[in-house]
């Protein structure tokens, strides 16, 4: 995780919710199980300040002493995300509401905004407070700033927020002028004459807004969350000792997480509950990948920081009292998924919790013990899982044997949080590129790439996949027509580069700044319709599937058509084109990366099935490729409850059971093989 | 009905919407069709008091003189379920909120709160003068109050609740240190340093609130129902003539009716429309049991009042002018839902309505006759109803001949409507058990047990099963104990035991309280997953569903092993266990009631087909069983629209029919057949 | 449109979009294209008036200006849909409200409420200065007013509406006691004893209020868009040029269009989106006739007015940035969905809109031209429409050649929105008509008829249909049995005359004012029920079905039985009947009209397929007729993809064609054939 060296293993803990007596016996069976760090203190502001001022951090201490004592380690959360009963009854200035003005209630969690000055100066204070009660106390390697930030609700609609909303907007703009110009607010007689008359995105008649003025306020509540993080940690950074890292933990949208992590983590965490794409509700279907889906997020993760942790990793079935009604992980599923978090870049493993909650809310996000506190299965396997990260520890601080990259952005990740004909393009697009490299087994990276991106960056790749980035810049074009003039092979989907910055369309054909590269025009543009059957060209001898969106193009001088539209109502158009830049080559696909498109882009680029050498993996088995110092590995995840075989063409070494393997190999239900190769 | 002696038939009738001139034709009517009560003035507030202290009651006084003098009975309600516009807009506190604390508008009813003082100052004097104006009226024979507690909605959430919330608190918790500890508010730093700070359950960020403070919150609904509805007996008790009974009507949630049955009323009544099972929407599928439901809400109604009556009984299509579109009853089913009643234990039938309403919200709620008032099918049927009704009066008055009981408490009950964990379970095995009692025809009563229950109670059943008591004290596992030892068995399911009665979870083994007579511990436990096959299990040579939920029991030394799971990843664990306690066994079962486990239990026990000796009845058909001073009855229902038949195995007295029959019986579609075996 | 004697093509047009420069390129485009017509202004308040009072009309003279220079005739519209922040904020009690209260914000469009006095002062006084600055220059041809009325929302519940609520119901019924009587409040104490307590419909415990308060408010919803539409146009009829029209655009509920139409416009336009009923979303079905639905809609304006515009015609994908995600028109579509536009009665066809917005909320509401301004297919199929037009031009002002007539009436019309027992049968007969219609290639009208309508209106037809006036008035009943009597054929449906004009039902039979006119009865009734199958009836050798909805019919002396039920609970009943009334008939069906009960009636009434002398059109395409000066023509539309075929019996025109076609005849996909015969 940047600031570890070795694959850990860790538990989140709750002192505050048993007995002092348990503590030791408790700590003692952690170690015991190979667990050496514990996640503590996220939502205790009640313990630390129990009234306004009381300050009291005898609590936390005895249990550090006793962590110290019997050789635990501890990272210690701020508990922002909970403010007391005292501070959001006396201060409702600190609250969050709702597009109505409706303040949300004390009684659940995250019910504050950021930018309340009254709730940054307790929460200031407090962590100032907490800092230098702990900040060199032995047991303490690191920090985890709140909770989950933008988790529950990642709009923030308070007073508070419409003012700092305003100064952010003044800052970027400087003029009313210069804004209402940037949003285009002549539409529908929005031109905003006072600063006062603008506002975060309320309730209005039509349940929509300017959709420059979301995108700046998506951007607005980034800002907000990631300075809110940043003050606490330039307080704990001032105090405590040198070492200790400063992480939190969650994805959430609305959110730079990569601007966040760069500016003020020293590790990014995840918190990973494969139980979202598992069984969770009756939606389930067998033909999906489920669980293994999880693995599209960790690759996300991986683009945040390339060496991440998982904070909370799922040991039982999730739920709340008044909603989700989960099964618990199925005899091997606890280490799947956990293994699945290693083979995606994870070197610290911390499970969600190691007692399940008696009291509140999450009486069923169940941790590893049950309520009685028996030695179950789960804590068995919670052992067996750490008995195996030794055996893997070489494995630790790998990079991914990544052959290709998705690119990503963040204001085109905003763009589609808000603009659903672009989200709609995006998701389809990113399911279709993970499950094609899933099938083909292709590891392959999310790459952040911004106007200061370096070229060098994309090199690391024979291939770069811009899916659909509706806003272009020029730097962003510079930078990719680079490195394709360097070799390199970039493929542009459909709706790209429409839109600028401020989420506007210039009159200019798509694909915007990157038209020179492609040497392409988007003619005529269109979705799907559900009246017709998916479209399709001709790649060579392959039919490519148009699905979702359609575009036809056209060439210009210099730019080849690779395939043509063979049915749907751009019968005859061009679909996909070829541009040479350089040594290398620019692709564009007027169209989604759906499964099939993507698989066959993949084959042709030669990228497909990069082990074949080695082993023979069935599409039912995800393969995750690692690699450090000139070794690769390979993980062999199964997510099916029946056994499942590969084919290991030539000797390849089993790590977790320490023998070399040949010819074909069983991998049992929800079993994982760690393969050097 | 407790106070009546005969089968008798009333009908809702509301002078107020028709012409004077008009009433003395209707009732000579009711009663030349054999009904012999009427329900008045439950929403008549306006009339008693069309402004503030302007009472008036001559109005009412006139349709009781015509009634005394017609030879009509008279039961009149308290109309506190409608306040007047000039109340609630003069006194906005009396009016309910939703959770975000607006405040419901005057316009439907039940915009009112039970805790308001002056609400409660207003009602009680009206409540008084009614009792004064017509208490000792010779027409009347009975007080209903108010009008369907807790319908519309069971939640209150306004300031006035919050108050009254608090001090139920303080009542119950003595000091915050108590509540803190008892709720768990340390989780997420609930903690409460005042009890200023405690509301009602408000809109907060993530839907959602402490589940303890939730429990406590519907007991503290329940008894502001209670409280209110007892406050308004009180005055009736202490001004009207000894004899009029007082009752209330319809089963709501968030309320303790057995408790308010036994402290408050002096008979219960309930509303019964199977019309809410049967078409009124296009969710309707052929194979569930529709209509024939009603009867598992009848069997809840009993367990509130053994002789309970129906205040509404369906006669048309329901629906308001802004949702339900609901078919009529076809004919034969306006008896055939009537007949359901009777057998299920009413012994008052009132029918809603006279007539339908020509105004308002319900003008589509029809009643007997339509707006046109001419005589029609359903009043023809009403008549033959009530003709039916005399020729069984020798049954009114009997007890069901129930062969096995199913515990209900009413801690359970009001966890169940706050966690959706306990809810899915509780479901499933309600449903499951009463769909085996119908297949094979046993007829069976939920029993309401608590703390202070004689297992004299429980004996007279062979045997009970306690399906799913999430929470658990030792008083009741006492008590189960006991009947046990005396010879009778106990039938526990899964998610027994894990909570107190704060709705925490002890860090005890499941089935906590329960496990000294079960001599079983639950080793693993998960929701049935999506992804499998449902599980099962092997007793004796029958396979027996493990459906919703699946438990592996440990058993104790002494403790049997009935069935192990033979499918489904809990393969080869116990999934049911027997334990002799005394004369009597406890068995204990990891999973929920399905219709298929529990038709193997109740066969297992002997208890199928109770009649088989007498009388076959086909699954399609309902069978229950009543008995009185030693002599049987069997009502054997059709709801389908064909006819069908049952099998007379020896000489059986058709009531009806008034003969003995024997061989094949052809019971008409929608047809009833009442029989003295 | 009344005003214009050609027929003509605009096109809607934002100068406040575009760069001035761009003006007359733009200008000149659409004039070589065919477009003499822009519409402008409609959301600009705020470049008018930027700031309170500080009017500036300089920007629109200067495009005006160019308009008469190059020849192009501008609509201008009044900016009241979309008041600037400036005003809503300044004046929060302009704004709209949603049932809690809860004003809605600025920052969409259509936040104000019409009955705010400030607001009506601030719209007028800046009518009267754009009528003043405007309403002589030479371009100027006519004005719209406002857009789209009562569209996001029909609900009106500010305090502003609800102080006019109070006055129009003390303007209709003088005394509360008669406003009490009217709405049956005694229903459930609703007794109103000061006018302070009535109130717009709140949210209240129940979500439903006194129907007849809903009626009434929908009444007063309307009034208040009619007289706030009236307010304007008196302004601009008083200031502008004689010959410059005035007319609004959408058709939404709450509005009584007729009206306003007559009393306030010189003409009425429609918006036509096509694709609100094409594939919007993936509600989609094969088997519907979607696209084709909206000649329904188009039939329905005809009612409003007879020679309508379009002031909005599809030509691209709708959708905005946050919902609706709708595929580009077809090649052909554009032109097929214009053409269904004139094919049905409007006689000015104005595209929206010129090209698609770079800015604001409907940047997905694509016009002809897209972002980057290109010439693309879609400007070229205008050009080839409005070229079209010109071939056709000898149709303009010609009357739809309808051969019957479904009437309609605003009472029942608003009953509808009010009321889902009666929207459920209404809906299902208007599609059963309009289907069965299109099946069987008769073209006809939606009749509006009031209690002033003469029966020489009615006697244009030889059969109207009356489907379901659950509102009857004596006025209406008289006007039937007139044009009967005059030998015309009625035929009314089931639910007919249980209403009265206050939405309440009195003591009478059903058909109410209707019955003396039918000789029946309506014995029993009821909805269909999800668990039967649909009922049929035997009329002659056909079987009709009685969907939805049954009725028995109780025929009096004099009136003869034509079918009878034989299938469902109501076999043998009477379905239909027939009563003679001078020398025409009066029939009375039991149930609604689906499209095979609707068939049958046609055809018994001989009017199905009244071309087919001429042509024969298979039953999937539309065929229009049109009459003008004693000739017919007929448009015939293809809404499927694949070319379809009909049969020319004898030698007809091709218009577009200019040939004569005999024989088969193809027709493109999306393609349209109009004919003179």
């Amino acid at each position: 995780m940047g600031v570890l060296n070795r694959y850990e293993a860790g538990v989140c803990y709750y002192p505050e919710h048993w007995k002092e007596t348990l503590w030791e016996d408790d700590l003692r069976r952690m170690l015991a199980n190979g667990i050496k760090t514990v996640r503590v203190a996220e939502f205790a502001w009640s313990i630390f300040e129990r009234t306004e001022g009381a300050y009291d951090f005898s609590f936390f201490a005895r249990f550090l002493d006793l962590c110290a004592r019997v050789g635990m380690k501890v990272i210690l959360g701020t508990p922002s995300a909970t403010p007391p009963a005292w501070l959001t009854e006396k201060y409702p200035e600190t609250r969050n509401a709702d597009a109505s003005g409706h303040l949300y209630a004390h009684g659940g969690r995250r019910h504050y905004n950021y930018n309340s000055p009254i709730y940054r100066q307790k929460t200031g204070q407090l962590v100032q407070k907490m800092a230098e009660a702990y900040g060199h106390h032995p047991a303490v390697v690191g920090w985890q700033i709140d909770n989950e930030l933008n988790c529950e609700t990642a709009d923030f609609l308070s007073e508070a927020d419409t003012l700092a909303f305003r100064s952010f907007l003044k800052k970027n703009y400087g003029t009313l002028d210069a804004l209402n110009e940037a949003w285009g607010t002549v539409f529908w007689s929005q031109t905003y004459t006072a600063w006062e008359k603008i506002f975060v995105p309320r309730q209005n008649a039509v349940s929509a807004h300017n959709p420059s003025l979301m995108l700046d306020y998506v951007r607005f509540v980034s800002e907000s969350a990631i300075s809110f993080c940043a003050m606490q940690a330039q307080i704990i950074r001032a105090c405590a000792a040198p070492g200790q890292f400063i992480t939190t933990n969650g994805m959430f949208g609305h959110l730079d997480n990569v601007r966040m992590s760069r500016d003020v983590l020293d590790v990014y965490m995840y918190d990973s509950y494969p139980d979202f794409w598992y069984g969770v509700d009756q939606t389930w279907k067998k033909e999906e990948l489920h669980d293994r889906n999880a693995s599209l997020a960790l690759t996300r993760v991986r683009s945040i920081c390339r060496h991440f942790g998982i904070m909370e990793q799922q040991s039982g079935g999730n739920g709340w009292y008044n909603r989700m009604e989960a099964p618990m992980p199925r005899p091997g599923q606890l280490e799947l998924w956990a293994m699945q978090s290693v083979a995606h870049g994870a070197d610290y493993i911390s499970f969600f919790r190691w007692r399940t909650s008696p009291v509140g809310t999450e009486i069923y996000w169940h941790g590893i013990l049950d309520y009685d506190n028996h030695d179950n299965r789960r804590l068995r396997e919670v052992r067996k899982f750490t008995e195996h990260l030794e055996k893997i520890q070489e494995i630790c601080g790998a990079d991914t044997d990544a052959r290709f990259a998705v690119l990503t952005n963040p204001d085109n990740l905003f763009d589609a949080e808000v603009d659903h004909w672009h989200a709609r393009v995006e998701n389809a697009s990113q399911q279709g590129i993970f499950e094609a490299a899933q099938a083909l087994h292709v590891t392959y990276d999310l790459l952040d790439i911004r106007d200061d991106t370096s070229v060098e960056t994309l090199c690391a790749y024979p291939l770069v996949i811009v899916p659909h980035f509706v806003i272009t810049t020029h730097e962003m074009a510079e930078c990719l027509k680079a490195y394709a003039q360097q070799g390199g092979t970039v493929v542009i989907g459909c709706r790209t580069g429409y839109k600028d910055r401020h989420g506007t369309c210039p009159m200019r054909p798509m694909p915007g700044d990157f038209r020179e590269m492609t040497g392409t025009a988007v003619d005529e543009y269109s979705f799907a319709s559900p009246a017709e059957k998916e479209a399709t060209g001709k790649w060579g001898d392959e039919e490519i599937p148009a699905a979702c969106f359609m575009e036809s193009l056209k060439a210009e001088e210099g730019t080849e058509i690779l395939a043509r539209y063979t049915t749907g109502y751009l019968k005859g158009e061009p679909l996909l084109t070829l541009r040479q830049n350089g040594k290398g080559k620019v692709l564009h696909f007027g169209s989604t990366f759906s499964k099939s498109a993507a698989m066959c882009l993949l084959r042709r680029a030669g990228l497909a099935e990069p082990y074949a050498g080695d082993v023979q993996v069935p599409e039912s088995m995800e393969a995750v490729g690692r690699v450090k110092n000139g070794k690769r590995y390979l993980f062999i995840l199964n997510y099916l409850p029946e056994s499942q075989q590969f084919e290991a063409k030539r000797p390849v070494y089993d790590l977790l059971g320490q023998e070399t393997l040949e010819g074909t190999v069983t991998v049992p239900g929800y079993g994982v093989c760690v393969l050097r190769i």
